[in-house]
């Protein structure tokens, strides 16, 4: 990539605020894009990771505080969308006076930016972060935090299947239904625990044999295949992705037999275009960031301290938002990855402006 | 300039923190550089000026913030260092929208940042600033502002003068010698009143003539020369660059015969090593943002709530701290530049680490 490729205003040109973080006696150098603040105070996670250059970081964090708006709006959350990256190796790099020099930059915001666990931080660094700092969640559970957020995200998910189901078989039961499932690490772990619940059958693969191993343990049931590619051309009726960004390629879509696609990854459509080659091959896509938005909604929660059966709540909410971007994408005859994309806007937009009605400041 | 000159983090390697805000509504594109923190809340200007290029701006807010920190360090204030650009033209792209963002966005930094007024900015911008923000300072006098800073600057550059002369003729009055003012707008003027009330011979030149015609009809005995290069040529016992930066060339220390210089403008060396070249030439120089800070003491001053007469006492201590920057040269066998840099970076250091001294927070 280009250093002319890192001017920011070039490529943050939709985003407000970028800020560069420097504390050379603990190594921290730190970039937090706040994308919008339209609906709340922006909210992501700190992914701490070796980048080569400040142009990769720069890249990294305008894309995903941007996909952030778009999540915390499709959820219904009053919250904006940030992120913030760490340049740096976790495995090496990671100090308490790194992460504390973060919390106080963090902390400098003022409340426009949240932080939350992200690739290479955990509860225990958010523990760190909060000891500077009072816009952190993801903490401990010992510290008010929510805990694992895998058990939210996977119900979502569910949800989101639900409504794909009652949209193409006019059911929202999955009951008989075949469904793949790739990545059975966390999050892919309790969503095979759903739909075994609900009376599916469930095909497992994932590169780690002992995840592989557990599920198998807890449900006999469950069949596994030796790999991703083994699984994708099964005869399926719902895919599942749950593990790493990407999952659905060009040549995924030529094989796939499943008439619905519905996992927990983050970033599935391999590149733009992917939700067009979908749609003329009939399978119907449930928008990641549409129903992967349970752990946004199980953090999100502890802002106001944290109770399981409200976030659960809003979690359940996603079986709704699925249906509605379903309904928009027939109406204005797009994919739902774009019909996703639009209500986000529309919320942004039109709850956005209404902070424009003056109110006596509470 | 390449792109590549561009990297936040390797051209700002010494600054806490390069904040980019961005409104596409109202056409905000506005840098923040917060160089250091060390002594206090870092302040400095908002520039307001079309550059060519983003990397154009990062490089130039990044310069002048570093200078805000030595130039506060030196001057004794419990202030950083930082400076802002917005980029644009301030005659047709200012805007009250614009204006008002910028605002929220300095508001945002929570007071680690306080702005003023710069190239391209005025009290009255900042009255609009202040709308949305609590760390303004340069506001119009009627808004709690110190008015028009260039009378304590011109005040200060006088004292600098004095240590000077007390210097290499063992007196602190000017009483006698012959005195080149180039430039004499706003501070200049006030610099030739101090020099002429003190008993000096004063030649001036300015490419304004209005300026000039001005300060002749109020002093009638000082002559003027049409130029600067006739007025560095002329026989001077004192060189006072009042105008633009990097009066200080080498063409001019050559053939200049005054043995002192110490004036009001910023950025006087127009390379580095000419402060070598002075030294060589037997020329005693007095470093510029040690002897202009009159004007930042005085903006400095309204975060108490603004007083004249102690902004004034501050301003002379300019007197005081230039002696020491010249003992230092002495002691240290530098030339001035660099003995003003040594003394900013030990007060820094030896006054930022007092906050180590943990006290209950007032």
């Amino acid at each position: 990539m280009s250093a002319l490729d890192a001017d920011v205003f070039e490529l943050g040109s939709e985003h407000e605020q970028v800020v560069f973080c420097n504390d050379p006696a603990s190594g921290l150098k730190a970039i937090v894009a706040i994308h919008s603040t339209a609906l709340g105070p922006a909210l992501g996670g700190t992914r701490f990771y070796p980048y080569a250059t400040t142009a990769d970081a720069v890249h990294d964090v305008l894309n995903l505080s941007r996909g952030m708006s778009y999540k915390a709006a499709l959820a219904g959350l009053d919250l904006g969308g940030g992120k913030a990256v760490i340049i740096g190796d976790p495995a090496t790099g990671k100090s308490e006076a790194l992460l504390r020099a973060y919390g106080r930059f963090v902390q400098s915001l003022d409340g426009r930016y949240y932080t939350a666990c992200d690739v290479g931080t955990n509860s225990l660094d958010m523990d760190h972060i909060a000891r500077e700092c009072d816009y952190v969640t993801g903490r401990t559970v010992a510290h008010g935090g929510a805990g694992d957020s895998s058990v939210l995200t996977a119900y979502g998910v569910f949800q989101g299947m639900r409504a794909a189901a009652e949209q193409v078989w006019g059911t929202d039961s999955l009951a008989g239904r075949t469904v793949g499932v790739a990545g059975v690490g966390k999050v892919g772990r309790h969503l095979v625990r759903h739909l075994i619940e609900d009376g599916a059958s469930v095909v497992v693969t994932d590169v780690h044999q002992p995840s592989v191993d557990r599920v198998r343990d807890e449900f006999p049931q469950v069949t596994a295949v030796e790999s991703t590619e083994a699984l994708v051309a099964s005869t399926l009726d719902v895919y599942a992705p749950c593990a790493l960004g990407g999952a659905l390629t060009d040549d995924v879509v030529d094989v796939l037999s499943a008439q619905v696609v519905c996992g927990a990854a983050n970033n599935q459509l391999a590149h733009p275009g992917v939700e067009k080659a979908l749609q003329e091959r009939g399978i119907l896509y449930a928008p990641d960031y549409c129903v992967n938005a349970g752990g946004l909604i199980q953090v999100a929660d502890e802002l106001e301290g944290f109770s399981f059966d409200r976030a659960q709540q809003r979690a359940t909410g996603i079986l709704d938002t699925t249906r509605r971007v379903f309904e928009l994408a027939r109406s204005e005859d797009v994919p739902p990855a774009i019909a996703a994309d639009r209500l986000a806007e529309r919320r942004m937009h039109d709850v956005g402006r209404l902070r424009g009605l003056w109110l006596n400041p509470r």
